[in-house]
């Protein structure tokens, strides 16, 4: 094994004997041999289980690329995110999207096997520039996934053009977002042809991921916005419990629980008939860059900050009870006679429509961006949601939430960034991402 | 124990056992007791045990506060920082000053020991805000060390005024950094009068840290700038390795060992009779914010990439040598009579004063900040080193990096944010940072 095969340390001498034991022991001697030996072929597929396919929490252990599904929906969320938005150039044609979609899809499958680009090579002909970046040389898969996803101006770019011959193949949930009241979008920060989320334990792999898909791009696509962002932070102590956002409330509590296979079909993945074919098993994503005004929120009364929210702050319980995971109750009432959970709170009336299936899938992560140029903190949550159409889902909660005198939380927050991406099903080794549509 | 004393997990539900299990183990059962009923003082200094101050490496054990030289120097590095420059208001005085950095300390030492800040509370009273900002409730302490400085515009304003009536305590060490020809500084990325490093192994607690001290200082000092950063980023397999930097070249091989007491003597701590007296024990901080310039260093070939560091890129290891630790010897040549370290090589320039005393602890971190507005990734190194005598130290090295005709390396990076401060020595229990300047 040399380094330029697989991103583990090379020699012995760079390997530390527990990660190498690890290694062995997880893929069992026979695969971790075939990864080792690397002959030619990707290692992805080596260690795939039929009944852990994305779910593998096992630090170190890669998580399958391929299958029906992309990687990064149903996958247990990852502890960081770089999400990146790419344009494609103006003389970019069909030919070109497809050449860069199958290199992208090569590249991807080797990073989230944990193997560099191209031939992984960081020391190879010295007279060429290296096939890989390098700087995640050494480090674990880190269960690296790369999530592509096709924007709305793929389909119809803002001058009304069809460039790629694809108009014709546009869903009817991939419709775009109506304005909503209060929103305060950076065109800058918004829209994009392309999205890649690529969500991993370690940051740098992330970061590694994203830079050397731009890096394939150069010439046919580049970045138009990225952000980096953290959700679960300490595996040590507490890899089990519900991260808290940059409010300090529990985030993700009343979740979509990924494992419920009947509910991700009905919520979140694309089923037959529901538009053009090409998308069935694929899910739509809706990013917000949702920016917190940390400051008037931290000279916010406690009481004030729970009914806005409308859960206890140290708990995550539904007002007056005890448990996170206490059922939500929206028509509790006190001794007084007054609803528990406040009129405009947000999970009210975030949960209003969830009866008639508006629900979704929040895969979404802090950000902290440092300061702007008034000093305050430039935080606040990368909003991501997942769902089989957006026009039911998202646009319907958003527009509950969305206006002055609707969710107390607005008064904290503001929209500054949106995106609306149809991912599509996931690949076969052999294919490429969005094969369906433009093969 | 109740949530608002301690920053572990309030109650049996929330603390899964082996983290629990874990502080128990570590701490010894009464001291951990002695945090658990959190009687009124810091649990900071329960752990403190002589052998192993500044160094624990075990996740979740505190690093001590208190101490003869400030945490987060020696220290072995963290795996992630948040800086933050601070300017204080104009209509502030002495006494305001002295008030915060009073504040600070109290605060800094209880989020080194894994609490909230005041009393801790997230669910405090209720009309009021609460004491801490909760978004670190249930993480452990993580390693975090925060380093306070006194940046030269404390000493005397940009207008020249003494506001503080420090003017004559300024150290000679502390006098402003030269111009470097290549320099493009962008002044809000610059100076400060006051800055904390913070470092942890979890962005949230870094994050958490610096935005409670921040949230302190309203009115008094606000946010200048600030700088999120990853160093080591996967402890799964490689945490002994050498971290990447962005150029996928290993960083901080041939580093100041912070285990050789000698060494830091001589090189980082201020030593009675250097300067004003204040300072002994302390030392003087450097930062640079570095871009690289991606794109064209990822389009270089290997073997101009290895010489303008200096070094191998797979292993780290000199030119021509097979083992990172391998001696760096300047004059070695290769079989053509040619030397095997370029002239212009980074390593040899940087090297070059050594003998002479021009040696630096290298603390720095890497980070990516998204892209700028021409799509090309904001990535690159936030150079921070700690020495005794910035003038004799970071000076004659980067003047003889500085240049274009100089460091290879020059024409992959941009200095665009510089800082110069002083960092005081540690302090004890009931001192504030700076006591021995503004006492
Ligand atoms: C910075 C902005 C936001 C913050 C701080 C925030 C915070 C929270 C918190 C603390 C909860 C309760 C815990 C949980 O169940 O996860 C929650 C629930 C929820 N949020 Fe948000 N949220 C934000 C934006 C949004 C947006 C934009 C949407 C969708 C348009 C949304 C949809 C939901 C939903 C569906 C729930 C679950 C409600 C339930 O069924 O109980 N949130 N959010
Ligand atoms: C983005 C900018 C920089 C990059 C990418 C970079 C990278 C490196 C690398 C790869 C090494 C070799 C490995 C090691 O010994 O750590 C190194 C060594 C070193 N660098 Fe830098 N460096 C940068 C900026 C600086 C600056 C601004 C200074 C100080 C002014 C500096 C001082 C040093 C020193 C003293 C050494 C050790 C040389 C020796 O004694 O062998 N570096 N750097």
């Amino acid at each position: 094994m040399t380094e330029t095969q697989h991103r583990e340390p090379a020699n012995g001498a760079d390997a530390p004997a527990p990660s190498r034991r690890r290694m062995f022991g997880l893929l069992g001697g026979a695969a971790a041999l075939g990864a080792a030996v690397g002959a030619g072929g990707t290692a992805a597929g080596l260690d795939a289980t039929s009944d852990d396919r994305h779910g593998s929490q096992t630090p170190g252990r890669p998580v399958e690329f391929f299958g029906p599904h992309q990687a990064g929906i149903a996958t247990p969320a990852q502890d960081r995110l770089h999400f990146a938005a790419f344009d494609l150039s103006p003389t970019v044609g069909r030919a070109d999207l497809v050449a860069l979609l199958t290199a992208w899809t090569a590249a991807a499958s080797r990073m989230a096997a944990g193997q560099g680009v191209g031939t992984g090579a960081v020391t190879g002909p010295p007279g060429a520039p290296p096939d890989d970046t390098g700087e995640a040389l050494g480090l674990p898969p880190a269960r690296l996934t790369l999530t592509v996803g096709f924007g709305t101006s793929l389909f119809t770019d803002p001058d009304g053009r069809d460039r790629f011959g694809i108009a014709a193949s546009r869903p009817p949930q991939l419709a775009d977002l109506p304005a909503f009241p209060g929103d305060a979008l950076d065109p800058a920060a918004s829209g994009g042809d392309l999205c890649v989320q690529a969500c991993a334990d370690d940051p740098q792999v992330a970061v590694h991921a994203i830079r050397n898909l731009a890096r394939i791009a150069r010439g046919t696509a580049s970045v138009r916005y990225s952000q980096l962002g953290f959700g679960r932070t300490s595996s040590t102590s507490t890899s089990q419990a519900t991260p808290r956002n940059m409010m300090g409330f529990k985030d993700g509590t009343a979740n979509l629980k990924t494992e419920d296979v009947a509910a991700m079909n009905t919520h979140v993945w694309a089923q037959p008939g529901d538009g053009p074919d090409w998308m069935t098993g694929g899910s739509y994503l809706v990013s917000r860059r949702i920016r917190m005004l940390i400051e008037p929120w931290d000279s916010t009364p406690l009481v004030e900050q729970e009914r806005v929210i409308g859960r206890h702050k140290g708990s995550g319980a539904p007002p007056g009870l005890g448990d996170e995971f206490d059922p939500l109750n929206l028509s509790s009432k006190g001794p007084d006679g007054e609803l528990l959970i406040d009129a405009n709170a947000h999970v009210r009336l975030a949960h209003s429509s969830h009866n008639s299936g508006a629900v979704l899938l929040r895969r979404g992560y802090s950000f902290t961006d440092g300061t702007d140029n008034l000093g305050r903190l430039d935080a606040g949550l990368f909003f991501i949601a997942y769902q089989r159409d957006p026009r039911r889902q998202f646009v319907t909660i958003q527009n509950s939430l969305a206006g002055k005198t609707a969710d107390a939380l607005n008064e904290y927050i503001q929209h500054v960034g949106s995106g609306l991406f149809a991912c599509p099903p996931g690949v076969q080794p052999g294919q490429y991402w969005g094969q369906r549509l433009l093969g």
